[in-house]
Order: structure tokens, then C-alpha cells, then sequence
């Protein structure tokens, strides 16, 4: 069904799932920026444990028009660059291209509306732990599973054809009636913990967890998300929220992505993330005051990394 | 009235109101720590504008017991060295010592309590801006003046008499009925501008007021600080918080104090602002969810802050 695959963005993301599909016999290209070189002359390596998979040769271009049309499109750029989609993207779909965003956070599908149909977009959530260790090297510390549904309808055959996709490359993937309830429960933990890392003076999870005034914010903000998500017609119980808490102490000293962003003075997801859920919190009335404070810091702090950190 | 006159912690605001004290005839000590020797050897100096005035000699003591008992003490130590007073204070009490605190913040009247009979206790707001520019010198930018309440209860003579002793040293001073609402009005600016300017990124509130996100924050904050005062029964009016708000664009760059304090790797008064604000509204069930989270992240950047600094 997906005989030509285009990955678009190859941080650690695009790397490791491109890389997973093109060993397991698909036709990958890799649309790319940064590593061009590297890939096109040493290839792409994953390194899982002791394990270590190379790709060579990869097929990797910074010119979309010289993919040209595919049969799937996997997006894998950090939502910061979402304003390169006009350019990036168009040369690679033709009628029935199927687009499958693997962003961070909100509203992904809906920036893909105006040059693919919607029917055609799919939006995936990504549950793995892997870092770009080098030019064209990805380091994957757990390998997780893809939660994978569709826009803005209920679960399809082609969400299940790339679930089959994938599944036949070693990923695992669960498949979600509610694409969107999806995204706001990985908001869940996503907004608290990936929020306060940064603000807070850039600190692992340990520290938060290990400080009273900081814990209580994060289970107020995992309220103020359920809140939000229930305003817009997704029920996540508090039994969720609680073991998104729980899981927490036991990751130890984690970075969370977008702390780790933050660190390396990269553009931190602020929109995606924490400006697109309090616009629709606002939307549909929901009082959000904690994500709002947090939302202003967070984009005062990011304008302020970026040219230092560059 | 006050023949000996203790002035405790000599940073900027100590060393300003003190040396007026003195050059106007009155007899002052200052307890002092890292400026002794400058003090001893080259006295104090004033810079206003092109004018400089020195005090030489200045009296001044590292050890309370030096000093004994005096008529007034004036309290100048930063509010983050509250713990010092149960070794500074004392020494300096007879029966019928008056105590004014000119510190930051809420709850620094209540902390002289086990030493200080309530009817000896006052408070006193500094709107002034000067700075400790060189040990034993401080620069005032503007003069400013002095509020001055009593503790807990309404106006007496000894407010009038210590307002009366300041005014005869140039500094110009105002009276309220209502201490504890005089300083929640202060609260109103602080609370905002001095915390968003840290937790945004060490911004000046020029910053601050050309950023909508924050600007919006900021607002929302002196509602939070007026609902929390009314819970409390100080009726501030919409007006008030307006002033303060419209006064802050024509100020430019500004760095608030806390922001200062910040930056130089000191601590900052996080309790006595921000901390006892939310104690105190938690008590009488204001709702100030975004106090609560600058709270918690003032708190954890305060303790990041220190070690790098010193």
C-alpha cells in the first residue's frame, strides 16, 4: 500500500523510525537538513544497547522536489519549524498520499489542512526514549510504541495499514479511536513537567518531584488540563492523571524533551505545546490561570534562549 | 523622644536613612557586617545627583552588645536575614524601645513579636531607589518617602514621632491608619513586576510591559493580590492597581530589587513577598492560582540561583 515512504525532519525521531522502515525492506528517503553528508556518505546508525543497526546507503535529500510524490508522508520536524511545511511538503504529495504527523503537542493535523485533504492526515504520539548522539546516529534508550489514530474521525483502515506498516518494522504501535483525547492525556504530564523542568530554573523531574511547592503545581496543572480536555469532550479520569504522576519518581534525574531543547539553546515547542492547549482551553471558556502563567514565562524564557544558545 | 537610634543592617536603605539621621544631629550606631572597615576608615557617603555628602565619623559596631540598648531601632536587613535577629535584636532593647521594620514584603512586624511588645512595633514602606555602589556609599536615583503605620493597630504618637524625627532629616514621610493594607498595596506592583522579571528570564519591566502574554500575567496577578487583600479586608480599589500598572511603561528599562538581588547571585526576599502573600490568602481561601505557581518557581530559582552566585 505505501510504496514510496518520505520522512520529513530527521532529528532522533525521524532517524530512528525511518530507519526501523527502511531495514525492514520499505523504500525510505530521508528529507533533511543538518546531516545530509553524513547520511549520504556513512549512513544512518541506531544504537539500542549494545546493539548497533546501520542503514547504508540512505537515501537523503534537502530538496523535496527531488523525492517528489510519495505514498506516505511521516513528519517528524520539531513543531518549531512547522513554517517550512509550505515548502517542504507539497512537492512530496500527489492524489492519496496518506500524511502521518508524529509532532509534539496540538494542532499539527490542522496546520497539514491546507495542502492535504483530511481524510488524509493521520497524527501519531510517540512513547520512546532516543536522542541524536551524533550527525546521522540515533541513541535509543527505549524503544516504546507509537499511538497512532485519525484526524478528526474515528479509526480507519489507514490507520491500520500503517499501524501493519510499522508493526512490520518493529514498532509497536496501539491504535486510538480519539486521536485528539489522545494528545490532550500526553498533555497531561507533557505540560507540567516539561514546563516547570525550564521554568523552574532547568531542572530534572526528581528535582520537581522532590520539592512540595513544585509537586503541588504539577498535580494543579494536570487539573487544570483534565479540565480543559473535558471542556472539550474528553473525559481522562483522575486515575489517569495519577499515574502520570507515579510514573515520575521512578524516571530518576529525566530531561524532558523540551528542557533538553532548552539546554542546547534550540527552540523550545511552547506553541505546540502549552500556547495551543490554553487557545483552545480558552476557547471552549475553561479557566486555566496556572498553564496561561506558564505559557507567558515559558515564551518569554524561550525568545530569550535562542540567541545566546545559538 | 529618641536619643539613641540603632540602625540594623546597613545595606542601602540603612546606610541612606541612617547617615540623614545622623548629619541631621541625631545620635546613630550601625550594626553592621561587610562594610565595617570602609565605614570606620572613610565613613559614609551619600551621592543625590552631583551632590555627595559624607558622614565621617560614622559609628558603627559588627557585635549588638557594642551598641546596647537604644531608644529606635530601625530595621534595614533584607527580609532573607530574618533568622539573624534572634542574636542582633536583643542587646539593643530596654523597656520602651520603638521598633520600625522598613522591610520587604508581609510578616516581618509579626517576626519581632517574641522580643518586642506589639504597641512598640511599626512598619514602615521605602518607596525610594538607591543603591549600595561601593562599600560604606550609596547613590540615591530618587529621594522618594517613607509610609509609615503602626503594628496592628490604628495610628498613634509614636508613628507621629518617628515621622516627626524623619521629616527633621529631610526625609519626607507619609502616615496611614492601616499598615498591614499599605503593604498589600505595595504587594500589588512587587508582586508582579518583581516576580515575573525573574521568572521570565531576568527581564527589566520594559520588557515585560511589551510582551502581551505577559502583560495579561501581570494583570491577572494584581487582581489575584486585590481579591487575596479584600479576602483579608483591605479594599483596594481597580483604580489603584490601574496607577500602578500605567506608572511602570514610563519607567523603561527598570530592573526591580528582586530582580537585582537575582542577578548578583543573592537571595531574594522570595518569602516575605511571595510566600507570605499566598500563606496569608490561603488562610482566608482567596483563589490565587497564579501566585501559587510564581511562588513555587521563584522558590526553586532562588535555590538554583544562590550557589552559582556567591
Amino acid at each position: 500500500m505505501f510504496g514510496r515512504i518520505a520522512i520529513l525532519g530527521a532529528g532522533a525521531i525521524g532517524l530512528y523510525y525511518g530507519t526501523r522502515l527502511a531495514l525492514a525492506g520499505n523504500e525510505v528517503r530521508f528529507l533533511v537538513r543538518g546531516d545530509l553528508e553524513a547520511i549520504r556518505t556513512r549512513g544512518i546508525r541506531v544504537r539500542t544497547g549494545d546493539h548497533v543497526e546501520v542503514l547504508f546507503p540512505a537515501k537523503a535529500c534537502a530538496d523535496a522536489n527531488e523525492i517528489g510524490p510519495v505514498d506516505l508522508v511521516i513528519i517528524t520536524l520539531k513543531a518549531t519549524a512547522n513554517d517550512q511545511l509550505a515548502r517542504l511538503l507539497p512537492p512530496l504529495l500527489q492524489p492519496g498520499t496518506v500524511v502521518v504527523t508524529l509532532q509534539n503537542g496540538l494542532g499539527n493535523e490542522t496546520l497539514l489542512t491546507p495542502w492535504v485533504e483530511p481524510g488524509r492526515i493521520l497524527g501519531g504520539l510517540c512513547f520512546v526514549a532516543c536522542m541524536r548522539t551524533a550527525p546521522a546516529e540515533v541513541t535509543c534508550f527505549h524503544t516504546g510504541m507509537i499511538t497512532l489514530g485519525e484526524f478528526e474521525r474515528p479509526l480507519g483502515e489507514q490507520a491500520r495499514a500503517v499501524a501493519r506498516l510499522l508493526e512490520g518494522s518493529g514498532v509497536v504501535c496501539r491504535l486510538v479511536e480519539n486521536l485528539a483525547e489522545a494528545r490532550w492525556r500526553k498533555l497531561v504530564w507533557n505540560v507540567p513537567f516539561n514546563g516547570l523542568s525550564i521554568a523552574a530554573g532547568g531542572v530534572t523531574t526528581d528535582v520537581i518531584c522532590a520539592d512540595p511547592a513544585l509537586t503541588a503545581e504539577v498535580r494543579a496543572l494536570m487539573e487544570e488540563i483534565r479540565a480543559a480536555a473535558k471542556a472539550l469532550g474528553h473525559d481522562i479520569p483522575a486515575a489517569f492523571a495519577q499515574r502520570q504522576y507515579d510514573v515520575t519518581p521512578p524516571m530518576g534525574p529525566y530531561q524532558p524533551s523540551s528542557l533538553v531543547d532548552h539546554l542546547a539553546g534550540r527552540p523550545v515547542e511552547v506553541e505546540a505545546i502549552w500556547g495551543e492547549a490554553l487557545r483552545q482551553a480558552s476557547q471552549v471558556g475553561a479557566d486555566t490561570p496556572r498553564l496561561a502563567l506558564l505559557y507567558a514565562l515559558l515564551r518569554s524564557l524561550d525568545q530569550r534562549r535562542r540567541p545566546s544558545g545559538l
